[in-house]
């Protein structure tokens, strides 16, 4: 299933510093809708591929408290919740040795949460770039739109992180963990939270069937991995071309058909359709379209089938991810004893 | 133990609409510093004496997640933390029925209070006193502080208290706990979270030995509750008087040791020392600091050796504590789970 493309991706995450030790990847993925070729190619793929890799631990987490910051779509998250970990599972996943778990069963990262915001200063949470491009479009945001990088941060302080991968317009959050758990330790006066190494990727962006804008389900352009053929075929018989005819010469390069083929079809099917697309000659959108819906349904139709079992069998799901919660489990509940430690906090069920 | 002014308060705090129903009352109780006598007036002794009632049912909660809020100070918490416990059980509350808690044992109001921070505006935290004080003093807060009052309104909203017993500066914390129990029941469309009823408790201040300033450790005017006799002695001593002598008659109104006497000595005592100041005629103000110690050791001295025992043996106090505790993660884990279900929230935990 990998191809150029994400071979670059899998080499950048796994630079590591540790040859020889597995490295704990982060990935947070946010449950905000079924899941669409953008996301596919951005973060299923890279996920997938390294949580096959014997030098990574990945820890994929479904976001699901961050999805409740946009209080008109606060019940919306649980919704997502099951197809997200379906997916994951359907488009091979492999969960010997890496987790995929659900970030609303680990309070430990609220808890942690809550002592980073106690040695950070407000300031700082004024700054971030989410919470001041809501406030310059006139929203009125939530307090936990607000609150969410200290959120962040803990997700991945929680799980002492050492590689969280990150596009650019994240890599502020990444900087912000950093900052944090250096207040905290600075605090506390102990070396308690280690620090992430920030992996920016440089993922080009996958364009939607308008031929124009990223893929995205708020432009309503996507191409979803999983559904209906029908539907899917519909979708991409409306991704728009140029005027160019049957017998031109076409360039792959603005071609959105060829752009979002090469994020997830077979290294035989992109040269095929590259030079079918530059030699023109009978070779018109409509067939680049013909080709992207079989290259569709070789890379996710014999997937579908699991993927609807999985939803339909949540104890399957569940006895799939229990022993990957369980290691997260006894990451997060060692964070949170030491700086609990550190803080010097009491317990009274500990007493004894 | 009780008094007239005691009555006052406890006749205040069970003015329920549900008589024949235990009405729950929470009280929350900071760790940031060792006890002294204008805790034991404003906060201590109204909890033991509502502990020993059958009407009610009594939350204590030492919070210590709160007293983190300060940087300066963020290890101190933990410290006071046993003390603070003992000296409770020490004086008398009443554990059968009741509970004496941990705030950081409790993750689930750390949950809610990201819940409510979801459904309430950012504007609500910039308008309230204590962050607005901070920032009028040019100091930069932390978030924990700007955070503050959404873990309040959990604290209170995750034990579906009904009355909470505040002074009248923390009115403002009823009020948001309300408003966000309003919020998030809008969002979810289903009345999850109960609305607290407020119980703004009029306490007169106490004097401190400055004879002028109100009893706290940041005046350094305070007599504690326990400790080595001679330094409770000392500070006694050392009350500010006017210059009345020995046989003036003496006003117990601005009188601070009266003042002191009267909020924790029995009736006899306070009925002997008015008189004897009124009076005059060889009755002094060392006569009544004298008086005063020796209530002192009355009311407090058969339970310093309780006091110290608890903190010796914090496996005695994690017994008494033990029941309480259980019945408070029941009642907080049934509201975590209901606003749970009211987002819609999954649980791979749960799926089977």
């Amino acid at each position: 299933m990998t191809n150029e493309l994400t071979k670059g991706l899998t080499n950048a995450l796994t630079d590591t510093p540790n040859p020889g030790q597995r490295v704990r990847i982060l990935t947070g993925v946010k449950p905000s809708g079924s899941l669409h070729l953008g996301n596919y190619f951005g973060a299923i793929l890279p996920s997938v591929v390294e949580s096959k890799r014997q030098q990574s631990e990945v820890i994929l987490m479904c976001v699901d408290l961050h999805a409740l910051t946009n209080r008109a779509q606060i019940r919306e998250a649980g919704e997502h919740t099951n197809p997200l970990l379906a997916a994951y599972l359907a488009l091979g996943f492999e969960t010997a040795g890496n987790s995929i778990i659900l970030q609303s069963e680990f309070p430990q990262i609220l808890e942690i949460a809550w002592y980073l915001a106690c040695v950070t200063n407000v300031g700082l949470l004024e700054r971030a770039h989410a919470y001041k491009d809501a406030v310059a479009n006139g929203k009125d945001p939530t307090c936990g739109l607000f609150y969410y990088p200290v959120l962040m941060a803990s997700d991945i302080l929680t799980f002492a992180a050492e590689q969280v991968p990150v596009g650019k317009d994240q890599a502020q959050h990444l900087e912000y963990a950093s900052d944090m758990a250096g207040y905290f330790n600075s605090a506390v006066g102990s070396e308690v939270l280690r620090k992430p190494k920030p992996v920016i990727q440089d993922v080009p962006l996958i364009v939607g069937i308008d031929g124009e804008r990223k893929m995205s389900k708020s432009y309503n352009n996507e191409i979803p991995i999983f559904g209906a053929p029908t539907v899917i075929e519909k979708r991409i018989k409306s991704i728009t071309t140029d005027a160019r005819g049957l017998d031109d010469p076409k360039d792959p390069d603005t071609c959105a058909i060829f752009q979002i083929l090469k994020t997830f079809a077979s290294a035989q099917r992109i040269e095929d359709m590259r030079e079918r697309l530059l030699r023109g000659k009978g070779y018109g959108y409509g067939h680049a379209k013909g080709d992207l819906i079989d290259a569709h349904r070789e890379t996710f139709g014999a997937h579908q089938a699991l993927y609807e079992h999985y939803i339909q069998n949540p104890s399957e799901l569940n006895k799939l991810l229990g022993p990957g919660r369980e290691r997260a489990q006894q990451i997060a509940s060692a964070t949170r004893d030491r700086a609990r430690d550190a803080l010097g906090l009491k317990s009274t069920a500990r007493l004894s």
